[in-house]
C-alpha cells in the first residue's frame, strides 16, 4: 500500500531549513528510499515516494510557516540539481501506476505554483548541476530560476530523444505558455539529450538568470530577499499538520469526518462525509482549533482518501459521495471562511479545500452524489454535488425518518471560492453559456432547497422519491460498473471541463492526453521500446510509421 | 491508394440537388460502396471513402454555388438518418488509419462550421431517423437541428455503452461548448444508448426544434428560407473545381505548382511549391482564371498533396518545404488577395488558405521549411515557414548562383487572415506573450529581409551560410528520423499550439488525444475488446481497472 501520509521527521529525500523568511528545500535523494524494488533514485532522481515528501512540503510550508515568503529550491548533491523521473522506475512501472505519478506529480507542482500565486510564499530554482527531465520542469513550476554559470551546469528536456515520451510534469505546456519560449526553440529544446547552458538559457528564457560561481550564493539569497520583499504574507505563528488518524479495514477506512466503505463486487467506494458538530466561535479560536478546524480535517482527510484510491484501489471505479450532518452547521463554517478571509490560515484553508476539490475533478472515477435525507450538502460541501458526473436527489420524506426531506444548501463560496482548473467555478462551469441559470442561483442563497426546487434550478441530474429511489440508484451504479473503464475516463475527462482552458488544463487535458498515449505504444513501452531498452546499452527498435 | 480527389458525378453516396437558395445533401450511402473489403456500411453508415465525398460537397457548394446560402443535410433513406462511422471498419482498420480517419472527419466538419461562420453557407439539419454516433455528431455541426417528433426518431452518442470509445469526431465538446448542454445531461446521454427523442431532446439542447410529421416538410423549408435570409452571400456565377493534374511516379507526385519528391530512406517528403508565373490584373481576371487562380490551385494542390501523405505514406515521418519563385509574384498575389476580400469568390480562396495551412498544422509529420536562394516565401508563403516546427534559413550567397541570398517578405496576410485552430495568427503563436516582437515584425512588412534579418526578428529558427547548410540540414534531417515517431507527434502536437485553446484545439488537443489512447487499450482494441466483439453475440470482456 502507498500511504500518502508523511512529515519531516520521516523525509528521505528532502532537507528543509528556515532562515527568517527564506526556506531551503533541498533534495538530496536517497538512491536506497525508493518506493519499489527494482531501481535505485541515482543522482537526485525521483519516483513517487520522494513527491509524496515533496507535496507534505510544500502543504507544511503553507501552514506551518506564516513567517517563510520565500523558499529556495536547490540540491543537496554536487554536479546534479535533479534527474528528474527515475528511469528505470518508468521501465519497471505499470501503465496505471505512471499515469497516476505524472497525475500526482502535476498536482504537486500546480501547489506550488498556488503558493505563489495565492499565499504570498514565493518559489525559486537556485540550480546548480543538471536539471534535467522532471528535474528541469520542477524548476520551471518556480516564479524565479536561476542557473549557475560553470560550464557543466545545464537544463534539458531530454525525454523525447532519451526516452521516446515527452516531458510529462507540465514541461511542454509552461514551456510555451508561462515562460514563452518560442516554439521553434521549445523544439530544439525538447530534442537536444545535452540540454542548453549559459548565456544561451537565459536568452531562449529557459531561466531567468546566469550567475557566475563567485557570485552565486550572495546572488541566491539577494533575490529570495528580493522575492520575500514583495509577499503579502502576513502571519507569524504557524499551525501543526498535525498526523491524520485513520483506522484500516479491508474495505473501508474511518476518519474523523470522512468514511470510506468499499464495496468490491460493485466496484464503489461509498465516501461518506460528516459535518461539523461543533466550531469556533472566531478568528482567535480558528487559531487555537488549528488542524482539527472542521474545514482543514475534512480537507486533508479526504484529499487522502483520494489519494489511497487512486494508487491503492484501481478496480474502484465509482466514488459515491453522501454526506451526514447539520447543513446549518456547514454554512456556519462557510461563514467562518467568508468573514475571515483575509486572515492568512483562512485563506490556505480555503486555499487547500479548492486544491483538494480539484483533486476530485482531476480524479479518473465516475463520481455520483447522492443527496438523502439527513444529508449536509451545503456550501463548501455542496461542490461535490457540482464536481460529480451526476448528482441523484431524494425528493419528499422517507417513510419512518425523522429528518425531513433531502435539501441542497448554496453559499457565497459557491460562487467564487474554489474555482476549477479552468479557472470556472463549478457552478458558472455547470451553467457554461447560461448566465441566467447562473444569476437563478445566485438568488436562492442560504435557502434550503428541496428536490423539486434544485432539479429546476439545475443543481441536480434527477430527483427521485421514495417509490424509485432504491431501483434508479442501483441501476445507475450497475449500469456505471459494466462499462469500460478506459471509455468512461476518457469521456469524465472531456465533460467535466466546458468552455475555457488555462495552462492548468492544457497539461492535464492536451498533454497528459497525449503522454498516456505514448505510454501504451511500442515504441515507448514495447519489448524493443525505449524505456525497455534504456541502459542495456542495445538502441531501441522503433515503428517508423506515423499515426 | 486512398484517393481525395472526387467529384458529384462520381459520388457513390451522397446526392445534391439544388432549389434556388437552398441546396439539399442527402445522404444515401451505399453498402457495397466501402473504401476497403469486409464491412458493409448499413443504415448510412460511413467509412472514408463516404467522407471524402462529403468534403468534396462541402467545397463545392462553396465554390461552385454562390447561390446558396442554406445547406440542409438531410437523409434519402427511410428510418435512419445517420448511424455514424461504421463500426466493423472501426474493427478491422488500424490504429493509424482510425486515427486519421477521425482527424479527416473532424476536419471536414469543422470545413461546415467555417461555412456557416464565414461564407454566408448556412448548414442545417433534418433529422428524420436515428442519428446515432458520428450521424449525430455531424448534425451538430450545423447551425440548427430540426428533429422529427414520430416516436422513432432519435438522436444519440452510443459509442460509450456500445463500443467503449468515445464520440470521436468532436460530439463531446460540441455538446459542452456549442449546443451547451449541462455536463451531468450530457452524462446522462452519452452512456445512454437509446438516445433521447421528442421534447426532452429539446429541452436538453440537443436539437433545436422537435416537429409533428404532418408540419415537417414545410418546416424545415421555411427553416431554410429563413437561414438563407440572414446570408451576407452575394456571388451568381461560381466557377467549376476543375480535376487537379496530378502525375504519379513511385517517389514523386507533380502537380502544376506543387512538387513531392520522397526520400524514402530518410524518411522525408520533399516538397516543393512555385510561385505564380502570372497573375489575372483584376477581379474579373480572378473570375475568369477560376480554378486556375494561382493561390487556389496551390492550395487544393497542396492540401492534396498533405492528405496523400497521411493516409498513404505512413513511414514518411518529416515534410521539407522548400519553394521556388519570385517573391514579388507572391507578394502580388496577395495583393489581389487583399485588394478584392470583399467578393465572394476571393473570400472562399482565403478561406480555403486558411483551412489547408490548419490542415498543415494539424499534420503528425514534422515540419522543417528551408529557406534558400531562389525561394519565395513571402506573404502567404511565409505562413509555411511559421507553420513548421523549424525553419532554416540560407544566409549570404550561394557559389556561383546567380539569383543572390535568400530573402523572407511579410505581407499584411500574415497578420490576420489565416488564425490557427486557436484563433491566433501563426505570428501571434510564434511570439505568444511578446507583443513587441509581433509590432517588430510588422513594422517591415513588404521588405526584404535577409537571414541575418529574419533570425534577429525571430521569425526563423537559424540561419547557415554556405560553409555549414548542407551539414546542418543534414543532421536535422537525420536526428529527426532517429527518433520515435510517437513521441514526435505527441511533442509537436503541444508545442505548434501555445496559450488560448478553442473549441476546435479542444476537439483535436484534448478529445483526440484521449480518443487516440483509448483506441490503444485492450478494452476497445484487444481480442476480447469492444471492437473486436461487436455483432459476435459475445460480451466484450473488460478489465475493470481506472488508470
Amino acid at each position: 500500500m502507498i500511504d500518502f501520509q508523511t512529515d519531516p521527521s520521516r523525509y528521505r529525500h528532502w532537507k528543509l531549513s528556515f532562515d527568517g523568511a527564506i526556506a531551503t528545500l533541498s533534495m538530496d535523494v536517497d538512491p536506497a528510499g525508493g518506493l519499489m524494488d527494482g531501481y535505485e533514485l541515482k543522482l537526485n532522481s525521483y519516483d513517487l515516494g520522494v513527491d509524496i515528501e515533496l507535496a507534505d512540503a510544500v502543504q507544511r510550508l503553507r501552514f506551518e510557516h506564516p513567517e517563510v515568503k520565500t523558499v529556495v529550491l536547490r540540491s543537496a548533491q554536487p554536479n546534479v540539481f535533479c534527474a528528474g523521473a527515475n528511469i528505470r522506475m518508468l521501465g519497471k512501472a505499470s501503465h496505471g501506476h505512471k499515469v497516476n505519478f505524472c497525475k500526482f506529480t502535476n498536482e504537486t507542482r500546480l501547489a506550488i505554483e498556488d503558493a505563489s500565486a495565492n499565499s504570498g510564499q514565493a518559489w525559486m530554482a537556485a540550480v546548480s548541476g543538471t536539471a534535467a527531465g522532471g528535474g528541469y520542469e520542477l524548476a520551471v513550476t518556480t516564479d524565479y530560476i536561476m542557473l549557475i554559470d560553470d560550464r557543466r551546469s545545464t537544463v534539458s528536456l531530454p525525454e523525447l530523444p532519451l526516452l521516446a515520451v515527452l516531458p510529462g510534469t507540465g514541461g511542454l505546456t509552461r514551456l510555451t505558455d508561462k515562460r514563452r519560449v518560442r516554439r521553434d526553440r521549445a523544439d530544439v529544446f525538447c530534442t537536444t539529450e545535452e540540454g542548453v547552458r549559459g548565456k544561451r538559457a537565459e536568452q531562449w528564457r529557459l531561466v531567468d538568470e546566469v550567475v557566475p560561481p563567485s557570485a552565486w550564493e550572495a546572488k541566491v539569497h539577494e533575490r529570495a530577499l528580493e522575492l520575500a520583499a514583495r509577499s503579502d504574507r502576513s502571519g507569524t505563528t504557524g499551525i501543526v499538520l498535525t498526523p491524520l488518524r485513520r483506522v484500516f479495514a479491508d474495505d473501508a477506512i474511518t476518519y474523523s469526518h470522512v468514511d470510506v466503505r468499499l464495496d468490491r463486487a460493485g466496484r464503489a467506494a461509498n465516501i461518506t462525509l460528516r459535518g461539523p458538530a461543533e466550531l469556533p466561535g472566531d478568528l482567535r479560536g480558528i487559531h487555537d482549533t488549528g488542524a482539527r478546524f472542521w474545514p482543514l480535517l475534512l480537507a486533508r482527510e479526504l484529499d487522502d482518501a483520494l489519494l489511497h484510491l487512486r494508487l491503492n484501489e484501481p478496480s474502484i471505479g465509482i466514488i459515491v459521495f453522501r454526506s451526514i450532518g447539520d447543513p446549518a452547521q456547514v454554512l456556519a463554517a462557510d461563514t467562518l471562511l467568508e468573514q475571515y478571509q483575509d486572515d492568512w490560515l483562512v485563506r490556505e484553508i480555503r486555499l487547500l479545500l479548492k486544491r483538494v476539490l480539484k483533486r476530485v475533478d482531476m480524479t479518473a472515477r465516475s463520481l455520483i452524489t447522492l443527496i438523502e435525507p439527513g444529508s449536509c450538502f451545503a456550501g463548501t460541501l455542496a461542490e461535490l454535488v457540482f464536481a460529480a458526473d451526476r448528482a441523484v436527489m431524494f425528493a419528499g420524506t422517507l417513510t419512518g425518518d425523522n429528518r425531513g426531506p433531502a435539501n441542497l444548501h448554496l453559499s457565497p463560496l459557491n460562487f467564487g471560492a474554489y474555482p476549477m482548473g479552468n479557472a470556472l467555478t463549478r457552478l458558472a462551469n455547470r451553467f457554461f453559456g447560461e448566465p441566467n441559470s447562473l444569476d437563478a442561483a445566485g438568488r436562492r442563497l442560504g435557502e434550503s432547497l428541496d428536490a423539486d426546487t434544485a432539479e429546476e434550478l439545475g443543481l441536480v441530474t434527477f430527483a427521485y422519491d421514495e417509490t424509485d429511489w432504491d431501483d434508479e440508484v442501483r441501476l445507475i451504479l450497475e449500469e456505471r460498473a459494466s462499462f469500460s473503464a478506459d471509455a468512461l475516463t476518457g469521456l469524465e475527462a472531456n465533460l467535466r471541463f466546458a468552455g475555457p482552458e488555462t495552462m492548468e488544463t492544457r497539461i492535464f487535458g492536451r498533454l497528459t492526453a497525449w503522454q498516456n498515449w505514448i505510454f501504451q505504444r511500442p515504441n515507448a513501452v514495447g519489448e524493443t521500446g525505449s524505456l525497455k531498452r534504456y541502459g542495456s546499452g542495445v538502441r531501441p527498435d522503433f515503428n517508423p510509421e506515423r499515426v
